[in-house]
């Protein structure tokens, strides 16, 4: 029988997102190419640049899910200590890769621009095939079920796209947004109701806030467009019951 | 001796950020208003709206950090967990909190608004203190360390202002950032060799992708602004060095 649940992880390495300065994009773009081939992202972690909390990390997760994910930390400077720490969390050397030495002499169009500061970023754990980088050269790699991407998010959603078509996935998660200018208090009632009859559906309820008008989008999601649909046509029938019209209702 | 390292940690409930539907902006936000209290986010998760990882997750966190937030799920529908799950990571009961149900009249101006769905919102972990919400009243709370917000940013960012500068922290991170128009593995070695003079720094190197222009940003972090001004200096003169000039250096 086919495996249709498929989960991943982020890993997201990196000070300067923690720090405030640097506004994460990486999660949302990995997490839509991930949900288009069948696979769900049910965990981020954003940590710190120190080694055994990469280690540490990496150990979990890859134990956890069926595919992790880790951005940042791959460059050729001292506070790229990614691949370094992967070979560690793996046991295995973290030494020159020729393939990767390649990519960077292509990169660079002459030997000696490969100088030794940037060797480094061919510095790759043993054993690990390589993510091509076709914006700056130095390649990314995977490592069993970790895939290591750069942070720079042109660079990681070149990456993504180089790496997510190839890995197996269950069936897509669909998903239809229903939006309406009511409390979410005045739905939960008949939310919940209809989350009970459709039980296998995962059935979101979201409020926004621009000035002083509230909206609501109810989201829901499955692998079944058939009861998406038949859900859907229940909460529009809740709001009308109601006395209201949604605003919006996306195509599914 | 005053305690100097505060620590935050970051739990992030929401499918729809893990589904990639909504960006994620309130790390962003905690970090920049931790920061300047003195109180560093050294971790964030991002997880689903499932109780045994809430449990699990807040569990895990509040041993770790002087300070875990939570935002998200603590509305009135049937997606809206949060509460009830802290409840059981804390093992204590999930009852109605006459102070919040009376903060949820003040908003409605008038009981009968307060409906039973609305009544929800005035659930709240027994020991709770509240976190008032000028928004959409519904309040958020605190539990020893653990402080549980709104996943909405503009509710959110309120919360964070009312709870943040009530908490102890330590000495402020300052940063400078110096930007020029070079390769990182132009700068690493002597990058490298800066960070180990000033070993209680914290230096990192940002490259960025602007079409066929590359840019770098070197931030350098501490407590202690004269170091930052001496490393800043350094890093200036290893640029020129080279031929180049910053292209911008801030303020500090």
């Amino acid at each position: 029988m086919q495996k249709q649940n498929y989960t991943a992880a982020l890993i997201i390495i990196g000070n300067e997102i923690l720090s405030g300065r640097t506004q994460d994009k990486n999660t949302a773009f990995l997490a839509e190419t991930l949900g288009r081939h069948g696979i769900s992202l049910h965990e981020v972690r954003i940590i710190p640049d120190i080694e055994a909390k990469i280690i540490e990390t990496v150990n979990v997760m890859r134990a956890e899910a069926d595919y992790v994910f880790t951005t940042g930390g791959i460059g050729p400077t001292h506070d790229d200590i990614t691949a370094e720490s992967i070979a560690k969390a793996f046991g295995v050397a973290w030494e020159l890769n020729d393939e990767a030495y390649q990519m960077l002499v292509a990169h660079y169009r002459d030997e000696a621009e490969v100088t030794e500061a940037r060797k480094k970023m061919a510095m790759i754990p043993a054993g690990a095939a390589l993510i091509d980088n076709p914006v700056s050269g130095a390649p990314g790699f995977i490592l069993e079920n970790v895939h290591v991407m750069a942070g720079v998010p042109r660079i990681m959603q070149a990456m993504t796209e180089n790496v997510v078509p190839n890995l197996s996935g269950g069936a897509v998660v669909q998903s239809q947004t229903i939006t309406c200018q009511m409390a979410e208090s005045e739905l939960s009632a008949g939310l919940a109701d209809i989350q009970n009859r459709f039980s296998d559906l995962d059935i979101g309820s979201y409020p926004n806030y621009h000035g002083s008008v509230g909206g609501l989008s109810v989201v829901i999601r499955s692998t079944d467009v058939d009861q998406i649909r038949a859900a859907g046509k229940e909460v529009i029938t809740l709001m009308q019951s109601m006395g209201q019209e949604p605003t919006a209702v996306t195509a599914i």
